[in-house]
């Protein structure tokens, strides 16, 4: 097991420090490392070389260009949400689709704004069956270590052409599913929101909802009682709780917002950005290796390697 | 004409300096006022008294207060939209209602966020008709000049529980429109954006939706060419455009966000909180007064006073 | 040892799931808290009556109303840094005045700032005695968790008025010291920022001053290597080292900017508002109780119960 | 007279209204201006060849690399703060230098918060003298219009290292002043806030120094009865005034901070970034033509044109 960083960095020394071995791309930055007190172990391809499967969670695009790599040297890759479907030839959420995903080369685990509208989409459609679904998702401009990002003061259209990419991304996990996406950013760090509207093909109960939310393994009912109404009491809450980096696994769905008008539900949800497909992608290294046949097996088990309880 | 504040300010000093009498609620603090260097004209009842209509631009829930003064005083009053639409007896949108306002004592001008849903519903009902609309409204949290709200860090349901009270109020206009509405607060201090999704009764051409908008004295288009994805490239435009106080009296629709899928027309406004509503003030007053019968003459006069010239 | 809170909230649903009883101020809201299926056990009134120091964490000015009950109860108190000197008679930081502070029965610890600048102050007046200080102190205008404060978008001066409060408060503790503070307050959650000039007696060595911080009990170096520029890049490395809460209970002092100029001592640090005088509060009872009389035992006690370990 | 840009945007669009010709650098471009309905009046170089003088409002460092055209043009240019002293050999403020700066052919207009140090700084020189200067700078982070800087939420030093390049920059144009600086950049758009510390030669009375700020002709006093702390209120303040684009051309001195402290002076000024240097601009465009030798005629002349009236 190791890590792999680009330059000396807060991160390269924290690695180190919880004693995995640090792997470089490019041997020639070695002595900035050795400088600043940080051991390397080799480079990145003698890492790979011992692995039996990498995940690869560089920036966007240079996933696509290692796949070659992976293929020579005959191991296993798990891609983030920034490649593109066609990279790895199966996008995956553990809920929708764990099976197909059994013994593949390579998996592409989708964003986290993906991630968290196929889980409650595909709850609501095993339940009642979806016509159409609608989301607007409002999301955050940086994490909270980035200093660089923007906008401080603004509401950017990201794209301004509609749909946006979600909804064409969930389609490549549950293909059935109309779903149309507009998104936007705004100067936050904590957390993304979505506003969903969906069309379902039976007439629902807020009571069935709640309970189908509050026993589901990935999504988390944020009760009324805790008088919470934001992101920001959302990810103090999770502070509180004492959960490592105050990470939020789960879609956190606001128990009062949930509304059933006719066919129609709407409901808000809090994504987690920096926590959500943390989980995901532990499943998906599972499925790849083919250890654990049941999705709700390998769900369980990475729940309670990372200590998640029931939050609300 | 006059006008009336609570206590010496930036506001008083300027409103003096442009030669508009000033009158205070209170005569108990004319001493602050004229410690300022500002002077009173006298009290708020010295101005009812002479006037023939009142703006009651007060702090929400203070307009029903005063409307007893008005009722004594014989005066017309129009309140905003922090008021109930019981207090007016009748919600007000240029475009949408001018006639029925005609000669009214009392009128209540809907809030910025209704005001723009009511003109883009209006005309896409004239043309098309509409079967219902989901907006999700993304609310700056303050005025540029104010530093006491926030959130500074945070997306705030407001409130969590649906609809919001945007869609029942579009309905205090236009009581035949089927909406529900969703709202967010997020730190920013320049337009609120709105999401819009509207199924019509019959299909659209997005040419024809542009040229719409494209002629509507009230909207305006963010054309693709500008290359403006946000509310803080609109309002730096604005100023660009030398307009006053960089006010954007139109909805702002983003040419390139419109999108038609079936029957379902999506697209993209911004509105600017600070400006929206002086235009339907305008109007209102006139309307109450009874001075001019058409409303495009009206909102003609009161666009030119300002000194609207098309944007995009 | 019990908690009080005056309604319910998530933060009293973690108390209780903690284990610590949960007090009221007010016994007519206990159906509200047994709704929300928060246990209730009893008044604060009992609480006290059972307890041998009272920490009191109310609003700015509520603890100068609570006083004469803890006269009456013949409780010890801690009081914190909003209220003032005058209530408690005595300002403390733990590493200035502790043993004075030894068997008192109302302490007040000062507020975060104060104790920030009290900590590397006292230090280099030991190592080099200090003629004058000149602090900037940019303020977060509100904790991550806080959703109505402001500012969005604005610098504020707090006070416009010079000297800001800081300065004198430093003086309740050290009251020989010359300091001047400025102070502002900024669109961030982050901790606060201040800019320090101190005029020394004596000139210093910048590896003498790296030397004093590095062994400090309470203030940490933000080492050059680990690239972090910011006060959200520190809270960052603070949730990776996976403090409880990314507390960071030590003045975080940039190693980069220390800086010499002849007996000019300049220098940049962090204050996380949220986590330091959490310590110190804990070194105050102790001394109030009187168990331990070396500061250097209760400091390294209390610290090593947080887990503090060295950062950068 | 001729405007240049890169590629079609809103800006080009509104110096082709106003009537200015539009020339580019890359005439390969020039479909897609024209695509745009934005007419080219040719290339930049065409400009250049009919132009007496350039003011090269480049990007940082572009403006070294067109010197040697503008010398082989033998035309005069204007560089800005973003170029280094170097380049034109003489770095300009009107107060400061105007006199030596007549007929020379390459002048830099020092940045924004230099040009406000320098005028501050300059006008205490001139009537106390100056022993030394400290000041830190808190700067914000993007212009309003600006949508992909950050910081979002965060206090950044730039730089960490001390001092920051403004204090050895104002000595590029007043070498005989002793003064350090210290920076940070925080999430705002509206101005960026100086803490000034200064050492004078001789004691001050505060209301001399309230004179004197009264009385230049390039700093205002943000009067204490205008109940303004902040740079958004300043900035409203503007927009209210009806000032172009809400500019600011002045320093703004807060007149209840100005705090006389034996020989010490501190005090806050409020400096907006996009606005101040276009003053000196013009100013250091006359010095160059060597049509004015009265710096202050110049002055006056540059603030009757903007329209400047006093503030405060």
């Amino acid at each position: 097991m190791g890590v792999s960083k680009t330059h000396p960095s807060s991160e390269a020394m924290i690695a180190v420090e919880r004693g995995y071995p640090l792997y470089i791309a490019d041997l020639s930055v070695k002595p900035a490392f050795e400088k600043a007190g940080i051991p390397v172990a080799g480079s990145v391809w003698d890492m790979i070389g011992q692995a039996d499967i990498v995940v690869d969670a560089t920036p966007a695009g240079i996933g696509a260009k290692n796949k070659p790599l992976y293929e020579r040297a005959g191991v296993k890759a798990i891609f983030e949400g920034g490649e593109k479907h066609e990279t790895a030839g199966f996008s995956f959420n553990a809920h929708s689709n764990y099976k197909d995903a059994i013994g593949r080369q390579f998996i592409r685990v989708v964003s986290c704004n993906t991630t968290a509208l196929c889980r409650i989409i595909h709850a609501m459609d095993q339940e009642y069956g979806i016509d159409s679904v609608d989301a607007v998702l409002v999301r955050r401009s940086s994490d909270p270590g980035e200093i660089k990002k923007g906008p401080v003061d603004a509401i950017v259209l990201q794209p301004v052409s509609l749909p946006s990419h979600q909804g064409p991304d969930v389609m490549t996990v549950l293909p059935h599913i109309s779903i149309s996406t507009m998104a936007m950013t705004v100067p936050t760090t904590f957390m993304h929101m979505h506003a969903l509207v969906m069309r379902l093909k039976k007439e629902a109960r807020k009571e069935r909802i709640v309970e189908i939310i509050g026993k589901h393994s990935r999504m988390g009912l944020v009760k009324s009682k805790t008088g919470i109404s934001s992101t920001a009491e959302l990810m103090e809450y999770m502070r509180d709780m004492g959960r490592p980096r105050a990470d939020l696994w789960e879609n956190g769905i606001y128990e009062e917002s949930i509304s059933i008008q006719g066919k129609y539900l709407r409901l808000f949800q809090a994504v987690h950005q920096e926590a959500i497909v943390v989980m995901e992608t532990v499943d998906a290294i599972r499925a790849a290796s083919g250890t654990v046949s049941d999705p709700e097996v390998s769900i369980r088990k990475t729940n309670s390697a990372m200590g998640l309880v029931a939050i609300g």
